[in-house]
């Protein structure tokens, strides 16, 4: 199946406790983008850039097998920009700039190779831009991935519902999940998100890994205990590429493929990590990702004999 | 093998956003005992309580087959006594009261039916007090497990050190590994904390799990997720008398059984949670822990084909 991203194509400056970069490519759409392609799944992007955007860095998606006649091109405009730093334990940032740009008008247009998409995910933006786009799909997608944040939850509550509700898979952190439902357990959390529509519900944790809820059962996995978290930007969007891919990929949507789909999810994320940017991400081959999902299997296995 | 528990034997007040209680039966020895007893393990108290200690909760003890020679009772003294607050998250809490009593001139004394103990487990006391236990068995044990906390890394850290050395085994939260190692990542922490002497590190993360660190290896756990958390004392001393016993029973100290001891303290340690202080933990047959075993299975299992 095809994998139709919609979500920014952006550039990041990244300041962690190991170094700094000026800007570097970024964006939830790259990220996804790329994790999928390590997958080999037929993916493609709608976003907007500007005309500051360089050339090679479209090549390069190209070059991936990345659909990107989605992303419209702005010649007079700048692309989206954001610049933050990390404090030391990495798990929390002080964002420095956010330059929406060309973003901020960002009219979502569906080329006709995409149209047939059996797999739609919507990178974190506006609530109603990711409408937009569902409404713009000819062919409804056999399956709506949503990431969303609670930005969104502050300022655009009603239409944001209006989204969850046609959502199959929302993926969120733990707080957003916490203020989304109003409960503080998670358990009651996911409950409450599933009447909001979305039959599978994932609370990813950082640190301490993801769960998923559907229809009652719970799959909950830990994050690779890395010795260094060397630059943590884009993880959750590799989680949600790999996610997202996977199940195109095994054009299979059922609750057990879901948890295979967070596993190759979360040893992407664990790669991307690794370097700043998406430099990790696109180097990591099939063997590489193989080998990584049994570190996955080896860290969780267990037997016990009473 | 037999398992012999230094620790606190105790009354505990306690309250939660769900409820409160007066002085009830609690105190670490207690809790891992009790855990103990429902495997079936042959384990013993060395500990000390007051004149005000009930003999119905020494029947109950001895009635579960655990051998109290080892609680040496001060007539004209108090129990210790420990009263707390849990926040709303159920994850923080106020001390209210800490009362040390009879625990203030605690000199263990080993009975003479548990000298041939195999596992030793020294709850969280101070470490002197661990140590002279460890110095009074006449046949050291095979395996040493210790439970510490930061009050002993702020007050007594020449003895704490000279106690971790000794220790096969060390069992602390994700804030004291980090403490105890001056590194933020778990990984690194476990590291640095092998070098102090411990073949094995857990690290206990309370609703995000636990982790298992041996030569270069690691186990991680998640928590069971569980709609609501009613009362979390002495959920980590569960932990810590499951995976003891568990040890004691099968007679197998390698890193693969040490996994199955962690699942079994995890599923022990869920129920604790379930009612104020040990009133669940009692109740728990072979079965319930075998289910609640399958809820782990069930709860981490994954299968990917790429």
């Amino acid at each position: 199946m095809k994998l139709l991203v919609v979500g920014s194509v952006a550039f990041d400056a990244i300041e962690t406790p190991f170094g700094k970069t000026d800007k570097i490519l970024g964006g939830a759409a790259t990220y996804i983008t790329l994790a999928s392609s390590v997958l080999g799944v037929d993916s493609g992007i709608v976003s907007v850039v500007g005309g500051d955007f360089p050339q090679a860095d479209l090549d390069m998606l190209t070059g991936r097998n990345i659909n990107i006649e989605g992303i419209e091109i702005v010649k007079d405009g700048k692309t989206f920009f954001w610049s933050g730093k990390y404090h030391n334990d990495l798990n929390s940032r002080d964002t420095l700039v956010t330059e929406v740009n060309v973003l901020e008008h960002f009219d979502p247009k569906i080329p006709d190779s995409m149209q047939d998409a059996e797999v739609l995910l919507l990178g974190n933006l506006h609530p109603g831009v990711q409408l937009s786009v569902l409404e713009k799909m000819k062919n409804k997608p056999k399956l709506v991935i949503l990431d969303t944040m609670n930005f969104w939850m502050d300022t655009a509550w009603d239409i944001l519902m209006e989204m969850i509700a046609k959502t199959d898979v929302i993926s969120i952190n733990d707080e957003e999940a916490r203020q989304l439902s109003g409960e503080y357990s998670l358990v009651k959390a996911a409950q409450k998100i599933h009447e909001l529509g979305p039959k599978f519900v994932i609370i990813k944790k950082g640190e301490h890994g993801a769960l998923l809820f559907h229809d009652g059962k719970i799959f909950s996995i830990p994050a690779l205990p890395l010795e260094v978290v060397f630059d943590p930007t884009g993880a959750g969007d590799t989680f949600a590429g790999g996610f997202g891919a996977h199940l195109a990929k095994t054009e299979n949507f059922s609750f057990e493929n879901m948890k295979s789909a967070i596993i190759v999810g979360s040893a992407l994320a664990s790669f991307t990590v690794e370097k700043f940017g998406t430099e990790r991400l696109k180097e990591v081959t099939n063997q590489d990702l193989k080998n990584r999902i049994e570190e996955f299997k080896n860290l969780t296995s267990f037997e016990v004999t009473l």
